[in-house]
């Protein structure tokens, strides 16, 4: 079956909406994607029919919520190509993700102990980190960019960055703004070699890439449900199984726990080590379904369509006068992220302030988000405050570009006048 | 208007499934609560009309989120009758609530330091102290029971529970198992007076209690949807606002910042301090609908309704051979939540296991939780492994206590054969 983006998108029902007299053209999915009817009816379906609580509950409906709470996790595993359905944590959303895996990696951090992360990683793969720090006395260290907006591995060489002091190196896998696909496996094999854990922030690479999670190279893996055409409300942690069972909990509560007394308590195995209190039940369904979904496309094709759009909107974006691309501005062999960062300038060369580019894009139904996108550091490496983003998925058509593209022109021409 | 259970049962599509030959009963309400069609409708218009993400996108759909977002926020705190939006947390759940309690209030705890809990709470309000205990060397006392299942207030004043050097005391509102309600505004006067910290697990009485939660003279009161009505996938952390505002953050990650530098980040005001990366956004939205559909039932006469099914209940159980009731039997001038848990004992008088009496009661149509309702420490206090419980909300109808009995009847007959 060839990809036929129009049937894909009458699978969305708010692609039909409409802002003012334009069609809304929704560029905008890097920050959350839209859902296609057989997702929320997944969760219309749990609701009216299925809804209890899960292992807890062993009546009909408690035996029918577990089966689908745990087919959900068959199928995320399924998705990401785990061996093994039990790798699979949920949680709240990939920042509880990363949270989880900086508490219970780090609670024998010691001053001395490092900590590698990047300057392109969104603030959920910061701030734990520095937390972490604060906590335990180890230290923070960071991989530079180069000037086309990839890691500096020459840089990060010269200061030795990954060294024997090294712990925990956690990377984004594609960078929310700049669209730079990481190479994890090389960096993976680096903090390896160092008996470091290898962190991945996958939030971004996993609703669009094919390459399955388990073959990273990484031993912890976060993603999010939301900007993979699932529900809010849940995220993952995939981890390799053995790092897993010697992890210590994190959240305490109900169903993380073995045997509880006054005096002291012991933990059941992962995932449900880690899945304190009533999970996600309703969400964890819905993302299975959702994962189904993106697997009967083929994420290849998916993949294929992303490139192919990318590729689109970036040779249409060059052509905008005072526009200028962050990072890469060509699909290299390593591939590149549908996310396109860039500021705008008026003939006059003052920069448009991204609030006011996003704002008169949304007069023309296009939908994108201007700010520093949760990546304040790197902004502040490329040495400017915000910028506008533009990102796209498997929904995404030529005539959404066409229409961002006539947006900006008429935002800059606009700003020309007043200036 | 009256409260039509009737025509309240009529909002809740679940209750029309059947078990095999028999009605559902559900009776599993202190588990998860069912969800009426507005609930779901609500989750179904936002996906499929105005799902984007929030705070960070200003588009239209994002503007749309956003305030449907703070909206459903805004009905929460009104509907606990707090003064301010920004005293409610959202988080995954109650037990999410209760660990931000823990590692937020115990950032500072040291050797010496006391944390007080009581052997009748939910292991969602055991572990998190223990592993805070665990982690600071703070010290972990507890209240014990009489045999009526109250709070022993008498031994914990002989043994000087609260004292000097008590820094948090964290009890449940009302029991998961026994439907306590405890004396918390007693208590938080003498933890209050000795300069602790009062929290409180409203899992169970949020639900059900017309008391509005800032008067229950608590500091932090958690408290989750999934048992309101709501879905699942979210929960809530009231605070005192001065409070929370001297509060460290708990998770890092996006919206919770202020600035973020490599170099270390400052931390936005509550509530969004403690909501770190994408919030449940549906979630929020329908669990403010659940709150104004609880609001216009009227928690009064929700609360008078819990009331009367569990006295009837009480009674109807008391008329059941071999049947024994944990803690309290009657509705003393306190009240009593709608959770019943029992024993079962055959004419010879061996008890039927709890898992053996779910998997009969389920067998004809009533849906009931055996085990420990995590809540082993209580069982343990208790004497026994298991119990089974039956528990009641807003949509349950004598018909169905009258099942209940129809059906332990049955189970202890045949048992009786067995034997």
């Amino acid at each position: 079956m060839s990809y036929d983006v129009e049937l894909i998108r009458s699978d969305f029902p708010i692609l039909d909406r409409r802002v003012g007299e334009y069609p809304l053209a929704y560029l905008d999915s890097a920050n959350t994607s839209q859902k296609p009817q057989v997702v929320i009816d997944a969760l219309v379906d749990h609701y009216e029919r299925h809804n209890a609580n899960v292992a807890r509950a062993m009546h009909m409906l408690g035996a029918e919520a577990s089966e689908a709470y745990e087919g959900g996790r068959e199928k995320v595993a399924a998705f990401i190509g785990a061996d093994r359905a039990d790798e699979v944590v949920f949680t709240k959303n990939a920042s509880e993700a990363l949270n989880l895996a900086a508490h219970t990696l780090g609670a024998t951090l010691k001053p001395g102990d490092e900590v590698v992360i990047s300057v392109m990683e969104h603030h959920s793969n910061i701030v734990p980190w520095q937390l972490l720090c604060a906590r335990t006395g180890a230290t923070l260290r960071w991989f530079d960019i180069t000037d086309d907006g990839r890691l500096d591995l020459a840089k990060a060489q010269a200061e030795n960055l990954i060294n024997d002091n090294t712990r925990i190196v956690s990377l984004t896998w594609v960078s929310n703004v700049l669209g730079t696909v990481n190479p994890i496996a090389e960096i993976a094999a680096q903090a390896h070699a160092v008996g470091a854990v290898m962190v991945v922030d996958g939030s971004q690479a996993v609703p669009q890439l094919s390459t399955p999670v388990p073959a990273l190279g990484a031993d912890l893996v976060a993603f999010t449900g939301h900007k993979m055409v699932g529900p809010t409300g849940i995220g993952a942690l995939w981890g390799r199984y053995d790092l897993l069972a010697e992890l210590p909990p994190f959240l305490g509560g109900g169903e993380m726990i073995e045997i509880v007394r006054m005096t002291g308590s012991t933990f059941a195995p992962p995932p449900y080590r880690f899945e304190a209190g009533t999970p996600p039940i309703a969400e964890a369904v819905a993302l299975g379904v959702a994962a189904d979904y993106l697997a009967e496309l083929g994420m290849a094709d998916v993949a294929a369509h992303e490139r192919s759009i990318t590729d689109y909107a970036l040779t249409a974006l060059k052509q905008v006068e005072g526009l200028r691309i962050l990072g890469t501005t060509e699909i290299g062999p390593e591939g590149r992220g549908g996310a396109i960062s860039f500021t705008l300038a008026t003939p006059d060369g003052l920069d448009v302030h991204p609030h006011d580019v996003m704002t008169f894009l949304d007069s023309r139904g296009v939908a994108v988000r201007g700010g520093h996108h949760c990546a304040r550091p790197l902004h502040e490496r490329l040495g400017i405050t915000a910028s506008t983003r533009a990102s796209f998925y498997l929904y995404t058509v030529e005539r959404e570009i066409d229409q961002l593209v006539e947006a900006l022109d008429y935002t800059r021409s606009f700003f020309g006048r007043v200036a």
